[in-house]
């Protein structure tokens, strides 16, 4: 990959030379000669005041798939620079799905402006689109499909899907509907070549129909797309009526992306809307300051159980530098066994009746755990220090953490599933933050029973 | 979904207590008509000791299909149960990624019993595949697919795909070789549909090929694949000969994989190699046990800290009970920060040239952050508790300890990628253990400063 790399930079370096040297001609040229999506990366890298220039050197039909492929944030910046009118017939080249996307984060107004003067049908379409729910399979579906009929043959679905591919998203699945545009079946090109030229669609169409509407959550999709290994997933209204298709290319991008958002959540972030390097520092410090503060108050909790333990540690002030070693244990501890659970659910592996099982595990590895750990420190306690009854506080004080730490970190995950939030939330930090006290309020009468203090 | 739900639970049990009253037959066409996911999902959810007995009622083309939908625990059961002859069947209908999955983590005679009764051209692939290294192309492509050679016309590559199509992975897509099998050309179905069927496919295939190497990590393949939007990717060996291909369906489980993969060592665990709940408890605290202890042994650094530092709390316990605030907003406030370039670097988005960006942006976050968490702070002990300088002492020793482990936090994914280690292990656990150190030692020299301690 190495070589990958270094070739792929010395193209991009060549081509922007040609962009600052104004050889629009040669660029164009060079253009064309790339991939659509290496030739979105490239002006992906130019400077933000040459991407309008290199992008209007593009002829139409790859101009609209090369936007496709660009970042939201130099979509929004194209869009700016050109006029209404020129923004509407890259609307009207892109797949609906792809335009919606371009479209959804703009001002109204622009919206309305660019709509203006889009093809009567493009219009309507959009607009449906935008109506849909954020997150659901009609957001992120597209219209472009082929259609059959139950009468026709296999050769005259041939014909039909050269007639319609090339405006179609994907021509591997098609699907075949009534008057009605009822979803009846579904056929792969793939079956239609194993079949007799003359043999009707009805007889060889799969009527075992998995289809989605509109309204469900597009991880959903992701996971029956991912379960049923399907190139694309036909979505129908409420009436059963076939009105998008949508195919595994988009489902890859819905993986990453609800992966990226869980790990974010994970990590005490509202989930950002765009790249890191793309997003603002304002809107950086708003995602992270509300789980910051609620996470910090909660923090003052742990702070008056130490101050409640005050005689003790002002007797033994040895005590104290052994709060970091629990706390930091007792924390990752538990975010271990809720990172575990979270990352099981998310991807359907533990469910709700498993809680019985789960909790049974976690105890079992948490006491294995936590008595390696506890005999770990008395060791060391003993045999460096010779802190006898010191070191079996604190070696009894982690084990009881670990276990207790674990058992919340695998339980509150799925209490959370239980009252519907996200179990994302219930992740190391908050975790950490309920352990915290709680070995304290261990740490602190275990030192007192055996120390007598 | 929810009715969907209901809907798969009432198959499930349908066809569970066919198979415990032993009505086999009636099972047998209820299973025929079921999705082969479908049917695989039900022969997980079955009694061990009914797995082997259901899954023998089965056809045998179906039985291979469903098999490789099965999870590996449930495929390395039945095959221990099973004869090596019935399992070399099996085997031998299988495709080569699927197989090799099947039978790389079974001891090696097992394999060999299994490979000695399969066909001479499937032992052969089977070997050779199991020598690539884990997680590289090689290991998860796969060798069914259509080659095509120039000459031919569209009409006639047709007939090949209707010839071999049957046991390729995919034949959407197409590859032209040359006599000594290296790769000239790549044609996808849909092009073949829209030219004229008198063509010959050297004028029509596109040969701006993109391919991968057999040694090419999984996961920058799952990047290519991702990037290019393509439904299967080429891998030729190091002499540019085809060797196999990758369809996105093996990729949308690799991205799957990855995540998680990233997502348990950012939580400071060794992955997983199976789902939670099929993991043994041993194996679950040896991937834990060594993390807890790196960290534990390292927070014994900021125990010693707190030690040499005695004197002050002596004089004023009430900067103990800010220990837990100040430790837990630090390692939260890197944490994110971390989390954001591990995850911004995993999909590309983020290089080591941006270092400078990075850590720019972070400082400035980090300042605004800091200063609404210390002016809480300062507001909350001053109003409540008329604390002035001790909530001096506070807010900035929490300004700056944000400022630091959001440096800390963004730079060392950084440093990781450029050591060549993997910079997920510099996740929360880490940073929370490096920051705290520091950010007890400002702390008490702040007090120390402005209180005179």
């Amino acid at each position: 990959m190495a070589n990958e790399t270094a070739k792929e930079e010395n193209i991009l370096d060549e081509l922007t030379a040609l962009a600052e040297n104004k050889e629009y001609r040669a660029l164009k040229d060079r253009l064309a000669e790339l991939n659509n999506a290496d030739a979105a990366e490239f002006l992906e890298s130019l400077p933000a005041k040459l991407l309008p220039v290199v992008f209007r050197t593009l002829p139409k039909a790859p101009a609209a798939e090369i936007f496709s492929y660009l970042s939201q944030t130099s979509q929004e910046r194209l869009i700016n620079v050109i006029t209404a009118e020129e923004a509407s017939k890259i609307i009207d080249e892109l797949n609906v799905d792809d335009a919606v996307d371009a479209l959804e984060e703009l001002p109204a107004n622009v919206v309305k402006k660019i709509l203006r003067h889009t093809e009567a049908d493009t219009r309507r379409l959009i607009n449906q689109f935008l109506n849909y729910p954020d997150d659901s399979a009609g957001s992120i579906m597209t219209a472009e499909f082929v259609d059959l009929r139950q009468e026709m043959t296999v050769s005259q679905a041939f014909e039909r899907i050269r007639g319609v591919g090339l405006d179609s998203e994907t021509v591997y699945t098609c699907y075949v509907t009534d008057n009605n545009r009822r979803l009846e079946g579904v056929i792969t090109v793939r079956r239609l070549f194993l079949s007799d030229l003359a043999a009707p669609i009805k007889d060889i169409m799969d009527t075992d129909i998995i289809s989605v509407q509109t309204t469900v959550d597009r991880e959903d999709v992701a996971k029956m797309i991912s379960k049923y290994d399907f190139l694309s997933l036909p979505v129908v209204d409420q009436e059963e009526r076939l009105v998008g298709i949508i195919t595994v290319d988009d489902i890859v991008d819905v993986i990453r992306e609800e992966a990226t958002e869980d790990i974010e959540k994970m990590a005490a972030m509202l989930p950002s809307q765009r790249p890191y390097l793309q997003t603002g520092v304002l809107e950086l410090a708003k995602n992270r300051i509300v789980w910051l503060l609620v996470l910090m108050i909660s923090a003052m909790i742990t702070g008056h159980v130490l101050d409640t333990f005050q005689s003790s540690f002002l007797v033994m002030p040895l005590l104290v530098t052994f709060i970091p070693m629990l706390m930091d244990t007792g924390g990752n501890a538990g975010s271990q066994s809720s990172t575990m659970i979270i990352r099981g659910m998310a991807l359907s592996e533990i469910k709700l009746a498993d809680a019985g099982k789960v909790l049974w595990k976690e105890i079992r590895v948490s006491l294995l755990v936590g008595f390696i750990l506890g005999l770990v420190n008395f060791i060391r306690l003993y045999f460096t220090y010779g802190y006898g009854m010191v070191g079996l506080v604190v070696a009894l004080s982690l084990l009881v953490t670990v276990v207790i730490a674990k058992s919340i970190g695998c339980l509150m995950p799925l209490l959370a599933q239980l009252l519907r939030f996200d179990p994302a939330i219930m992740a190391a930090p908050l975790i950490t933050t309920m352990v915290d006290a709680i070995s304290m309020i261990l740490y602190f009468n275990i030192a007192r029973v055996l120390l007598g203090l």
